[in-house]
């Protein structure tokens, strides 16, 4: 999918809402547990209730790696049926040396027909540019996470700057707009406007709205540009706000509440 | 596996030999394509060409992904196919905020019986101590890498020291030399001796020794411990040291000439 498609759909539904797909078979409602794929059953009643309100779908593939075989059939069936307007990203984290993230990128953008990958970049730029091979796909690479352990190793101090502001810079000049994405966690918004600064044009895959504590209108205030570029991930918030058999309603409804405070935020 | 039992096949075997099972269908010996698992045909040859000179198998996962799920099929059988006197390495790269590396270590120690997975620490300690949590098992961290890439983020400069020097220290306190291993590449063999002042007492697994041009002699010479303390892996110069029906012979030719070099090695 190009930026600009993205874009246009981020203006269709004034959303920029994106719903982590990260079903994990010990939380779901436990009605669906006799289906005969509780995983694809529940994703399907997600994807149905929030594809008006959101403009991309992530599965977590560490939720469904754990399951085995199955769980990549689960995959591969939730992949299917997201509509096609939607923008999907692998969560996957992968990172290797080039001939393997070769093989990665093969599985993210041919094997399976995902628009993105999320890929760590540690091991560096042979390590990224594989995914940045394929027309119309994209790399959303870690720019500065929001867990705990962001404070150990990209926070660390060099002679000038941290290493996560010289990690962005960096690969930033491997890739361009309309390839690359930054993941930029939520929970430092004050972090948010210097690396917006630094790199003005590309979209930000942002988690930790919800759960984890962020604020939807300080990541707006401080992240957004011209075109809008930010994907705000929610997951357990909308997966999980009922344990019951309205969890699709419920899901509904807490997804129909931020795309409307997002709807409010584009208007500003 | 225990740390001592490790050794004790290191001992016995003369070799700390790893194989990394790399296969790639566009590589495999042209006659294995009309079987009906031709990767499982292959790594089951290899496995008995080379079972008795390796003490360890290394699947590296992007292989096996890239074919989705007949993939995973290939890769559960040739686990099951490795001698259980074996070490084995699940090579993932896998890394995540902590409830996800929670996942990832279910499935490459539960789902699937590995006995170690590589692990992308860049993301600081929740994503890596999730996988020191199960009696037995290992967690193997990026040291240092030995790819081109290693240089944009790894050799960062900090106020001391460098990055990965600084990752080093800060991980062996995470874990201990009985859960945790380093990945440390042999293509920088003058760098090894400083991070085996660091980390005494931990294993290192070793890349890039063969087709990457790492000498086994120096890595040796510099990375060995008194329980010798290193894994050196070998794939492609293993795997397809002959690509025609002989590829099994040529596979133990490759693998016998390594294991003599590491026993004269270790005789001193």
């Amino acid at each position: 999918m190009t930026r600009q498609v993205l874009h246009e759909q981020i203006v269709q539904k004034q959303s920029f809402l994106c719903v982590g797909l990260d079903a994990d078979i010990h939380k779901l409602p436990k009605h669906l547990l006799t289906e005969r794929d509780p995983i694809l059953t529940f994703n399907r009643a997600i994807i149905d209730a929030t594809s008006d309100l959101a403009v991309a779908y992530k599965p977590n593939l560490a939720f469904y790696e754990s399951l085995g075989i199955r769980g990549w059939e689960s995959l591969q069936h939730s992949l299917e049926y997201i509509p096609s307007e939607c923008f999907t990203i692998a969560d996957a984290k992968r990172g290797d040396i080039g001939n393997t993230a070769d093989m990665y990128a093969r599985t993210f953008f041919k094997t399976y027909p995902f628009d993105s990958v999320t890929v760590n970049p540690y091991m560096g730029k042979d390590s990224v540019t594989p995914f940045l091979a394929y027309e119309g796909k994209w790399a959303i690479v870690l720019g500065l996470t929001s867990n705990p352990g962001a404070a150990d190793f990209q926070y660390f101090e060099g002679k000038d700057e941290k290493l996560y502001t010289h990690a962005i810079k960096k690969m930033a000049s491997w890739g361009t707009p309309d390839n690359l994405m930054f993941v930029v966690g939520a929970t430092r918004a004050d972090e948010i406007a210097s690396i917006r600064a630094l790199v003005p044009e590309h979209f930000f895959l942002v988690p930790g709205v919800g759960a984890q504590g962020g604020s939807l209108s300080e990541v707006y205030k401080h992240g957004a540009n011209g075109e809008v570029g930010l994907l705000v991930n929610a997951s357990r918030s909308i997966l999980y706000a009922s344990s019951g058999k309205d969890f699709a309603e419920a899901a509904r409804a807490e997804a129909l509440r931020m795309q409307q405070e997002m709807a409010a935020l584009m208007a500003g």
